[in-house]
């Protein structure tokens, strides 16, 4: 997506250990007059029949929720927990976090996700893949169709991207970074 | 606001210890058509100048981009963070948690709540009012000028409200809740 590579390119800051820090527009403060237009996109490129959009928190909320209203569906959000046992009426799934290290577990209520739903998952980073990973088998458990992937941002040199399509997951990156480092910049 | 209040009426449930479970469609799973009614009322309550919705991670997010897009300017959520300690380029301010229990820190960068801001905080509950202080005090440290807070839900019978109300930050919450039990229900 067009619009969004050349904001990446305006406002995006690439600092050493792999950090792509976008948070003037995407993670922090947000722009959701261009969500609503990476919205849009995702609906073009993904014209089937959805009945919910799954996102994880907090960052993949703002663009979930934006998405939501152009599929005209409700938006539902993995909540993260550092807990590890967590009882009986939610969906729960392992993630490893690279950026904060260890392991987290991921939940929905079991009431929110079932076999009805046919689920596009949103999320603003894809680069090792374990995020959408851990939605996917929420997704799965709940017996629900996953419809596929749509990112915002994908980190396309790392392994994140084949090791999600390979599932069969059909995965929507609207800005595919080749290669960045905080000297020659960022290539789509 | 009548919608609303309808809304926790059908799909809210009231449960021991002060609980009034939301999540069909505000903090969990999130309905993004109502959520965007709730900024409409939310302008026609603030119709003056407003350059920034700030919210709180992360049952904030999704009706702050809403009420964003409402309003025509971007959001920003505060991160909450367990360090105490935390550097240089953000503002902070502590928050004691009831529902999970001690003190986190909330932080927001310097880099997008400047002295040019007029700010609109957003939150989906107001109880012991100790969020909405702490987004307060974000705003002051930037010199920023608090246009005031709408909330999704006030739980008007806990101290929370007059507690902010009493800093002069008007507050209008489009529920109001008087009185909730298990057996008697919801008043407004």
């Amino acid at each position: 997506m067009k619009e969004l590579e050349e904001r990446i390119l305006k406002d995006g800051k690439v600092y050493a250990g792999d950090v792509l820090k976008v948070d003037g527009f995407l993670n922090h403060q947000m722009d959701v007059g261009l969500f609503r237009r990476m919205g849009e996109e995702w609906r073009r490129l993904f014209p089937q029949e959805v009945t919910k959009i799954l996102t994880i928190e907090a960052s993949g909320i703002g663009i979930a929720c934006l998405a939501a209203q152009v599929f005209g569906v409700p938006a539902l959000f993995a909540k993260k927990s550092r807990t590890k046992n967590i009882a009986g009426s939610v969906y729960t799934a392992q993630v490893e976090s690279y950026t904060h290290g260890g392991v987290y577990t991921i939940l929905v209520s079991k009431e929110y996700l079932t076999r009805d739903d046919k689920v596009l998952i949103i999320d603003d980073f894809l680069a090792n893949g374990n995020a959408l990973l851990g939605l996917l088998s929420l997704v799965e458990q709940a017996g629900a169709e996953p419809v596929g992937a749509g990112v915002a941002i994908e980190k396309a040199y790392q392994p994140g991207g084949a090791r999600v399509r390979q599932t069969g997951l059909r995965v929507e990156a609207l800005a595919k970074i080749k290669a960045m480092s905080p000297d020659s910049g960022i290539t789509f």
